[in-house]
Formats: C-alpha cells, structure tokens, sequence
C-alpha cells in the first residue's frame, strides 16, 4: 500500500500588508505528477492532488473514450515500489484492461482523422459520436434546491477551505443531497474523479442520469464534454461557460447553468428541467447589454 | 488571411433571481480547438480563445521545449483553406522548424524516460534539466508597485470585462507598466501567449529577465514552469499557488507571491526582490493556522 496521500503541505511565507511584514504559515494544496500505465505502457502523466488517484485513473481513461464500463478494467492498483531506488510509487497508476481495448478511440485521435478540418463543430461532432445519449428527459431540478449546491459545496470542501487552491467537483440528487465531492488542483481531474467514483463504486452505476454536477470555476468545453460522456443531464458553474460549451450542451440537450451565486444564475441550455412552483414569469427582453451580475476572476 | 477571429459570442440565457424568470442576452468567452501542425504532422490541439494564435503556437512551442529562439522558426502561418470543403482554417497553425529541431525533447518524453520513478522531485529535475539559469538577481520590484498589477490587469481585460469567463496573463515591467496582455480560456494559453508575443517580438528579446508575469487564478507547477523558461524572475498571482509550484520557485531563485488583492499579499519564495522603502519589520512568528486572507474560489 502507497503512504497516505497528502493533499494538504505547510509552509514559510512572507505576508506583506499595508507596508508592514511579518514571517507566517500558510497551507498549500498539494500537487504530484500522477502517471498511468496500461500494462507496461505510459498513457498519461497528470499533474494532481494526490488521493481518489484510482478514481482519477478510472475516470480519465472513461473520459478517454478507452472504458465503458467497470467490468472492463481487470485490475487497478498503485505501482510497487522501484526494487532499485525503493522510491514511492503512489504517483503511478497501472492499469489492466480486458483484451482489444486498446483501439485508440480518443478524442485527441478523432480530431487527428477528421478530415473536415478542425473547428468547434468537428469538436462536438466527435463527442457526439461517442454515442452520448440525448440527457435524460425525465431528470428535473427545483430552482430552490439548485441554489443551495454552491453552500453544500463550499461547506465540505476540506482542502480549499485550508489552502484556498483547488477546484472541486460535486454530484448531486434532485433533492439537493451531495453524494460524493472531489477536490483538485486541476478542475477536470476533480471530474474525472467523481466520474471515476462512479464508475468503481458498487452503490451507483453509470450513466450518472439521474444526478446533477456542480464545479467550481468555469463550465468548458471538456467540463461539459466528460458530464456528457458520464450521462449526467444537468451541469452548474459559479462561472461563465465558453461558446463552445454553450453549443455542445445544447446539442446534446443538457441543461448548463452558469453564474450560480446566491438566489440567481443563468441558464444557457435546458431550461426545462428547472422546474419551480413559484417561479413568475416576466417575458422581458433586454436591449443587447451585459446582465448585472457580479465580475469574479475565476 | 483568416477572418478576424471572435473572441466574443452573444447568446440568449435565461435569467433566474429569487424567483422571478426572464430571457436577456450574455456574453460568451469563444472557445475553438486549435490544432498546430509541425511540416505535415500534428504536434497538438488545444481548445483557446481565437486570437493571438500564432502567438499561442510559438510559446507552445517554445514552453515544449521544441525551439528556443526565433530564428529557429522558418515560417509561422495560419492554414490554407481546404480545398474541398472550403473550411475555415483559423483552427491550423502551420510551422516550419529549422532542421533537426523536432528530436522530441519534450517534457513528457522526459519524464517517461526518467528511469528514478515519478515524483515531484523528479518533476521539478526535468525543469532544472532544460537549462534554466537562475532567475535575474538584479530585478527588484516595489511592493507598492506590485500591488498596483491587479487593478491595471482588471483595467485592460477587454474579454473578461464583458464574458465574466476567462484568464489573463499580464508581463509587467519594474516600474509598474503593462507590456503585453494575454486573455484565454485556459490560463496555460494565456501564459503561453504571452511568451510567444515576447519571442515573435521585435521590441524585445527572451529572456524576459527584466519583467514580471501577473496572471489570474492560481498559480500551479505548469504556469511556474513556463515563466521559468522564458527567463521570468517574479511570479505574482491572485490566489493561490500548489506546493510543487512553491518548491520549483524555491529551486530556481524565482519571486513567486500570491493572493495578491489590495495592499496585501504573500510571498513563498525569493522575498529578496522585493524591497520597499517604507517597510516595517516586524518579526512575528503565529501559530501553525491558516492567515486571515479572503477565500475566493478560483
């Protein structure tokens, strides 16, 4: 067994406030290379925060296009450690995968093939091939119950509340329960993790159609890509989507909520299945202006 | 000649607030995959905000480790239309390198090849590896001066200002002006921009030993690593770094500050570039706690 990861490391810094200096401790969200062999051979190597790695392993190679299913993977574990140098091997991942899944399917491939040229609808027509499904139609949300995610969150995110530094990624049910919460570094590991989750988990099976995915930051394109792949009809950001984002979810009828901040958000896609008792509509179209909303660097 | 590229789409949202619906309009950050291409071979493709993409493909290239200077770049171009489809090809960057330059050099390669295991420590080698000199000893900045980088960076993000939805990369020079300007989607990009603006530039020469690089969000091992191969000597960024990017400063003499928000911000390495006249020296050590510093998601 590898070492209990440590996502969390402390430090010296220097805090300079108002001209005054002073020698204090900070917490810094911890960052590793993690690499994932399928056999012998080197897949990927990935900077994250160290934990939930077979998760993360699981989910990347699902987002990849390589797996479908957990009965695919015919073993998963930490690397041994190197005889020679004895170093730690919980930054390596390897993988056994059934016979004959090896046929490089990756997205990275199908833009190299594409012989249309590249633009952002050869992008969403080569998620579209993967076979995604059209989102669950019968998967709805309460406005109400979509805006107590961001606190749910915020208040079970162990590393950030120390370190300020990662991103997390959270599944949720239609009545607001979160299921399972990942935290990283990098935005798309949170998500693979929590897809990978999934994907090894014996309660919950995938697609993860009946649930909705909340993350910190941005909604792009690849966020949007890696739900759609896991079947997970409903994504919400406390930030801005891109274009292309915006289009892929469309196209796949996923509904994308973006801005979610206290008792507000905007709904880019899939308004629908926002259901709310006492909403009031007021059919008011603007003049072509920015909304008012708050401008966070994010 | 491609069309301009969009850097902004307009869409139709749905605005939800306590309650009460309506339709208005927002602004969108574009997102286009972009693929470059090496002769006739793809190198990579990575989704971006258009614009600046020649930019974008010379500090990718240059971050990659593939070239070092200019020169070694015998032409830089958008790709042709296809002559069959007469698709855009503002997605291709076409590049010819001088001979013998594409021996794979490449990060990834290095660390596949590293035959110690897989570690940070390891990580951080393979940056120290590729030449990097110790970051400019001479460079010294005015605390006041830093702290003035936030509010100029706000001030010239055109993108940000209206989408709300993505990063900047800024380089500054000691006295506190703003050099160049980057905006993307992912803040590797914006980085990489950045340098490429630097190493197409006439006005200026790598390595940026005179400059420092403000960007948003976080500053990870990746962004730390670009800035240290273009010869950055301070890092400064509004939230916070990981502790690999920490340990990879502190190995190569760089400046890195972070959460840098009004008159506040600390320093994780390299505190001797900045020197304040007006500085009170007040020696305190705290207890093992987290500081009191805002908590932004980001």
């Amino acid at each position: 067994m590898p070492r209990k990861p440590r996502s969390i490391d402390v430090t010296q810094v220097t805090e300079w406030q108002d001209g005054l200096v002073r020698r204090t401790q900070d917490y810094l969200v911890a960052e590793e290379p993690l690499e994932i062999r399928i056999g012998r051979t080197p897949l990927s190597v990935t900077m994250r925060t160290p934990g939930h790695d077979l998760e993360l392993a699981a989910g990347f190679l699902f987002a990849e296009g390589l797996i479908e299913r957990r009965e695919q993977i015919l073993s998963l574990e930490y690397g041994k450690p190197n005889a020679k140098t004895r170093q730690a091997s919980d930054n390596v991942v390897h993988v056994r995968l059934k016979a004959g899944l090896l046929k490089s399917e990756s997205r990275r491939n199908f833009f190299i093939n594409s012989s249309c040229g590249i633009c952002g609808k050869a992008s969403i027509e080569a998620v579209m091939a993967r076979g995604i499904r059209r989102s669950n139609r019968n998967f709805f949300l309460d406005p109400a119950v979509l805006c107590t995610f961001p606190d749910t969150l915020k208040s079970s995110q162990s590393i950030f509340d120390r370190t300020g530094g990662l991103h997390a990624a959270g599944l949720f049910d239609a009545q607001g329960k979160l299921v399972v919460l990942r935290e990283d570094v990098g935005r798309h590991n949170a998500v693979d993790k929590v897809v990978g989750w999934a994907l090894l988990s014996e309660e919950i099976r995938l697609p993860l159609d009946r649930y909705a995915l909340m993350v910190s930051g941005r909604g792009g394109f690849e966020i949007i890509q890696k739900a759609l792949l896991a079947g997970i009809p409903l994504l919400a950001s406390v930030s801005a989507p891109s274009s292309l984002a915006v289009r892929l979810a469309r196209e796949a009828g996923m509904t994308l909520v973006g801005f979610l901040r206290g008792q507000r958000f905007l709904v880019y896609s899939g308004e629908e299945r926002l259901q709310s008792k006492n909403a009031t509509a007021s059919e008011g179209r603007t003049e072509l202006g920015a909304p008012a909303r708050p401008r966070v660097q994010s």
